[in-house]
């Protein structure tokens, strides 16, 4: 039974849901009326696998807030605001989280005993962050954490010490190749009867001349959209990444990890939520992944800052996509008029087809969750590609042509034509 | 049986915790052999009502992190940093939450089921930020918002709705005052597997000419010590604060509230935690307090920082403290080789003796966890005593001389002279 209709305008991506609660499930009604262009009709999106886990990728609700913010430029990847002394300047400030990764490396530290597994999230929280803001062309110069925690499931020091080693050698990384971003401390939060076992998130400020702003405004016609990949080892990297950074994670743990661990572990898990669906343990080998089911959920995100560093230097851009929260989607915030027709995207690294095959996930739905192996595009007229390609290959990361923009007459709008069907958005 | 000891030095405040992890229960001893000059046994420290609660008020574990900041002058309020591009300048990225006074709100809004009750966390988180970075002198020009919730115990567009509003008064309350931070956006997390209900926290962007920072090293012995009161209405305000502020929370829950609370919503609670046992409602009124328990709870934190601005333009500051996490004891992290004699301080808002009586806490634990009514504390020479007050009268706010400073010959200490007995830290 229906018990309560909320519709909501989704200012940012200029559409509208609607929004069904029923019974303690979400699902996602787009009413074709307020969505105009798209020719899909609304029980297309009845259900995703996603909303029945109770995470929002339309992000509902978010309009309140973008209300109050006093942003110079809509159409860009994250809010820029005027500096308050400095009117040439731009200023962002820019949080980010690891998402639900945490119960990965939780796990993995409850099972071997070794903090180790907490590192890596430090990587990423500062990959969520700074890949953001360097998308409007801004540097970062300063990165701030905060970790909220339930000191009866785990020991503070030894998380609290093993993300601190993770920092101060991202930090260092970064550093090596001329980043003057700082690290300002931050908050650590012990709330057991609100956090079950720990969250982290990151805040960045960054700052950009306004003349150098980069929001997508003058995205032309017949611009190539160049996919940079987020699997694979790059040149600055010592480990080989799943592709998989940090969104979609409560996806993929649900249909791929066994249900043992939510027995074992209840803390890991809402009590509203269905349990884990998966047949793989933590250390189950998978051969088309080269690595085990853990290893490629809590591979870390790759940090793109000094790749796009580079490329700003070479090339002119006229948009950059880091695709987090909404997945191959991500592009439908940039621009203003703009079609996004992605038609050669590469094939998905392999966790993405583990993923879409033991979760029997729509395709539909998977390119609106995950970055589906590219993690960063970046939008160039064709006199520009060939700096953007080569910056790629110096950094020993794949990148490849993934389609082009057109017009749109109505808001923007994505089209993926893959081999798994054609989808717009 | 004990089970494990660890031992950390805790840099900040000079002192070292041997943390005891008691068959899930967290005691803490200190000991005589690493905390010199303090004339304590360490069995004063076996147990304390707020570490049963998994709240650590002594932040163990933080060594880690303080290791990998680069802070200018550690002897100040936070941490301040070199501005990477402009040498003359401290830049301050302070984080900071509302503790577990979210879940008070959220009991509140379950009972009545309307969704206001969320509104004031955006003030308190925003003074819980803004008043840390103007102690060391710096002006606050950006902050931005982390929520992370679990969209099975709310609604999502309820609660970001009415924290919009929140912040949208707030900052138009500051920018009516002068102040130029403006509000940046932030992330909205639905981590039904880690969230219970939901966390609120900010981060602040601030900056101060590094010849203008507040450090607290030139504390001279004989300087007063004012304390500015955390309770009562201001003339900036519209309603009666309680004094709370956003520390204790979890132990004021838990002693005031009734077991029926978490009866009724299961998901306030960590399953580890013993129930609550106190006996009132939220809609309980206390004569003593003018309020009922639950307005006495959410009581939004004042916000001192039109006041501080005003002091430091009237009056030479040596040092201010913002008295949060830690309460009275707060001021043991700013200077060096201070000894803060605090002998005077005025009788403690009626809800601390609520708090202490129901729950029969330790009067030492009390000045430990909880402001006392004493909100903000300003260091001044007797010359500047009377700026400050006047100030405090402008903006009808009480505000008395509570102690002095004197020199101390190794780390700083604090001496509590009350009615209640004479406590050392």
């Amino acid at each position: 039974m229906l018990k309560s209709i909320y519709v909501y305008r989704f200012l940012k991506m200029g559409m509208c849901v609607q929004r069904h609660k029923e019974k303690g499930s979400f699902c996602h009604i787009l009413s074709k009326e307020y969505y105009g262009h798209h020719n899909r009709s609304p029980s297309m999106y009845k259900k995703d696998k996603y909303g029945s886990l109770g995470v929002d990728v339309h992000k509902t609700g978010i309009a309140s807030f973008k209300r109050i913010i006093d942003e110079l430029f809509p159409e860009a990847f994250c809010p820029i605001l005027k500096h308050p002394l400095d009117p040439s300047k731009g200023i962002i400030l820019h949080e980010d989280g690891a998402g639900s990764k945490p119960i990965v490396s939780y796990l993995l530290y409850k099972e071997t005993g070794d903090p180790r597994h907490f590192r890596g999230l430090a990587r990423d929280v500062v990959a969520m962050n700074v890949d953001d803001v360097v998308c409007v062309g801004a540097t970062p110069l300063a990165i701030s954490d905060y970790i909220a925690l339930n000191p009866f499931t785990l020991k503070k020091e030894e998380l609290l010490g093993a993300l601190a080693e993770g920092f101060s050698e991202v930090l260092r990384e970064l550093r090596s190749v001329g980043s003057d971003l700082c690290f300002c401390g931050g908050e650590t939060a012990e709330l057991p009867d609100i956090i079950r076992t720990f969250d982290i998130s990151c805040t960045v400020y960054a700052e950009v001349p306004l003349k150098y702003v980069i929001t997508g405004s003058r995205i032309s016609p017949g611009d190539i959209i160049v996919g940079i990949r987020s699997g694979g080892k790059s040149s600055m990297e010592s480990f080989e990444n799943s592709g998989l950074m940090c969104n979609g994670i409560t996806l993929a743990r649900h249909v791929l990890l066994s249900g043992e661990y939510p027995k074992k572990y209840p803390e890991i898990m809402c009590p509203e939520v269905k349990g884990y669906t998966g047949r793989f343990r933590l250390d189950s080998y998978i051969e088309e992944l080269g690595m085990t089911v853990g290893e490629a959920l809590i591979s870390p995100t790759r940090i793109y800052m000094p790749l796009v560093l580079e490329i700003l230097r070479r090339a002119e851009v006229k948009a950059l996509i880091h695709n987090t929260g909404g997945g191959l989607t991500k592009c439908l915030r940039v621009g203003r008029g703009v079609a996004y027709i992605k038609d050669t995207l590469p094939e998905p690294d392999p966790i993405f087809l583990l993923i879409q095959r033991e979760g029997k996930v729509d395709w539909r739905e998977m390119y609106q969750v995950f970055n589906m192996g590219v993690g960063m595009e970046v939008v160039v007229d064709k006199e520009n590609l060939n700096q953007v390609i080569d910056v790629c290959e110096k950094f020993g990361v794949g990148a490849q042509p993934i389609g082009r923009c057109e017009r749109s007459s109505e808001g923007n709008s994505l089209l993926i034509n893959s081999k798994w069907g054609i989808f717009s958005y």
